[in-house]
């Protein structure tokens, strides 16, 4: 929206001046407004998150709902209670126990995805102008719950082992002499999305330690930690400091997002106030989608399942970084281990942002790494390039286009200088061979 | 919780102090609190709201869902948009249609029950400490929505025919005296949850009046507004000031609540922030549950089945009613001609919140009317008793129960005096005749 002066109404909106304050830092994100292009069929999209779901078995999973709804229909179609279904809490931490996390059901709340878990959280610990500390770049969708809240988001920069430590320490005590306080540290530790890449083992005490040592929460966010192509695993932060930290899982990358089932598992007294402002919110989530997940759970090889997920898209990260090589060497990236994305580093000059409209034209699309930064402080010299969802043979095809655009552009700034705006310095900016 | 003074953390729960202020107001509710006795067996519940699906077609639902799966699975298990699966949009105002109710696809989004279009709503239009008018009294679900966004709710009495007009116009005259000015008045129009009553045709365009005169945006919750016992619809606020309404539905009492899915239906300004706050909050609703009811609208005589609903319903209040004037002729109470609650009225000086316990010791569980007050103003005189889920041999004898306990309280109140502790004579006290 643009109308940020708020009146007694007007012709378009009459109900312009009765907006709350935080309605007027809602804007379609970066991400979001690109999906109307992206899914034309003659673009190749490198930019959207969707899993792909081709693999999955559609006739045996019909069949099996079937089977569910005429067995237990009277209670998938009714209300159910706001911390979830008790059968799929006690399912959840099998499914985590795959990365080596002990969680008791009692302290999973299942939500609708885990965005809205995110949500919950923020709502429960965010005053407007509270300060949350993420890593440089974010997840879009966390920035913009976060900016719903009115959150100061701040951002410690990260490199090839996820979070750098001293960045981070530096980023708080920074904070803290100005007398403010982090009410919470937001964190992607596995096959990070936009960057790709994964905290260290090193790494993750030192991080636990910090937070401990400054009383900051720690949310943990895991939609990715079970892709990784190798079948490796990362101990949770969750494991290394159970009651410091809100874990969040997700069922949309290892088995469907349509469903919208997440969960998360907080400390009890966190986890009492995150049931508390789950009911309040949607009274209870989708008893047909834990129920179908929890059918699913008993009664597929969902381990098997996972292990199919890691293949297909280990072939798409080889498709993406082979064709990275033969097309784009005047970029740099990252080979990511595991997850849907790789983040990409534009030679000196370019902006991301700017360049996307030529690149749609051209037929393929990207998220510029500006959506991933709070306030657009930074990110114009990174593209993230998703390669969960397009085939092998798209991927190249689109990274080929995409290439197209970068030395069109290239040639552009060789000729008249860069068109790229430089990060305005924020804390937060992260260099571009950070990651 | 009972932690008000926030510290340093303690040892049962270490982020005490970092919760924002909103989450202090999070508590158990009145109606949550009692799902786990209620669902005891033994127990007959006159208190949930949950929705009688006995008669829905398991069978043919199951079948159908599959067909569903084999044929749209690739796009019922992904992600959707975030304003909701446009065919499912489409047939919404087929639905509202019934209502006599014209409604573009266009201004509609779908949301996780109209549960969370109330969240959005209320997130998008308080600030803490603006001002919400509801009737008095008024559902206790968006209550408890309210005061998470921290609102100052007021609320305007109602009578037999719904909300008494010249009590709004003195209630908003009345705060913005005080400078206060309301932000939206939130309306049951239709067999009112939890006072079973109407608003009249008379007074419909008079509130509007009053509302528009004051520029206060009505949010029309509509939940039951089908379920007339002998078909009739009233005319719908949406269709007297289309500018001026946001109208909720939902599918949880014309279908079944386990989808998780409503919806509002909002002028385009207001439409396009709802649509971005709830990709903010959820990415978008589950597209399971859209397809779904989708297909059940498509494949199914969904017209029939709300037939089917009123005629069993309506047998439902008949048993209530009926074993009303039986065992209680001490009490008052209305005859609803629509929906799932009877209100009733309790002789002079019995308290409804404390008579609860008693009631439940003798295997009988209500409602007490302080739940549906803002701030436990008032209530104590009056009970919502449901009649929508146990059978009708179960409401009388749950009315029986009920009885015993009402005559024990009644003997001691004539022994000893009033136990009833009186409304502390807010604005929004209702006098127990006014229902």
């Amino acid at each position: 929206m643009n109308e940020t002066n708020p009146q007694r109404g007007n012709r378009l909106d009459p109900w312009l001046d009765s907006y709350a304050t935080r309605a007027y830092g809602l804007r379609e994100s970066e991400t979001r407004s690109l999906f109307a292009v992206a899914s034309r069929p003659e673009v190749v999209s490198l930019a959207g998150g969707m899993p792909n779901l081709k693999d999955l078995p559609l006739d045996e999973l019909a069949e099996a709902t079937a089977r569910m709804i005429r067995k237990d229909g009277g209670r998938a179609l009714q209300y159910g209670n706001g911390q979830g279904l008790p059968r799929l809490r006690e399912q959840i931490p099998e499914v985590m126990a795959l990365e080596g996390i002990d969680a008791d059901p009692e302290d999973v709340v299942i939500t609708t995805g885990s965005q809205q878990a995110v949500d919950i959280v923020t709502e429960l610990f965010i005053d407007p102008g509270d300060v949350i500390l993420t890593e440089a770049p974010t997840y879009v969708g966390s920035l913009s719950i976060f900016s719903t809240y009115q959150a100061d988001v701040q951002q410690a920069p990260i490199d090839a082992d996820g979070v750098i430590p001293e960045a981070l320490e530096q980023t708080i005590t920074d904070l803290e002499r100005q007398g403010r306080h982090v009410k919470f540290f937001y964190c992607l530790p596995n096959f990070h999305n936009p960057a790709g890449v994964s905290l260290s083992e090193e790494r993750r005490p030192q991080v636990i330690e910090i937070c401990r040592r400054h009383h900051i929460l720690i949310i943990e966010d895991n939609p990715y930690g079970l892709l990784d192509f190798e079948g490796r695993t990362h101990t949770a932060l969750k494991t290394l400091a159970p009651d410091d930290v809100v874990y969040l899982g997700s069922f949309s990358k290892i088995f469907a997002p349509g469903y919208r089932v997440g969960w998360a598992v907080a400390p009890p007294a966190v986890r009492e106030k995150m049931k508390l402002a789950s009911e309040a919110a949607i009274l209870c989530p989708s008893s047909v989608g834990q129920f179908s997940i929890s059918n699913y759970l008993d009664n597929f090889d969902w381990r098997g399942q996972i292990q199919d997920f890691r293949t297909m898209y280990r072939r798409r990260r080889d498709a993406m970084v082979d064709a990275l090589s033969e097309f784009m060497p005047m970029c740099t990236w990252n080979v990511p281990e595991g997850g849907f994305y790789v983040w990409v580093g534009l030679p000196e000059g370019l902006d991301a942002k700017e360049m996307l409209p030529r690149a749609v034209t051209n037929l393929v699309a990207y998220v510029s790494g500006t959506a991933f930064y709070a306030g657009g402080r930074a990110g114009r010299d990174h593209m993230r390039l998703s390669f969960c969802y397009p085939e092998p043979v798209d991927i190249r095809e689109g990274v080929r286009r995409l290439s197209e655009v970068v030395t069109h552009d290239l040639e552009l700034v060789n000729l008249f200088g860069p068109a790229c705006q430089r990060p305005s310095g924020g804390v937060s900016a992260p260099s571009p061979d950070q990651v």
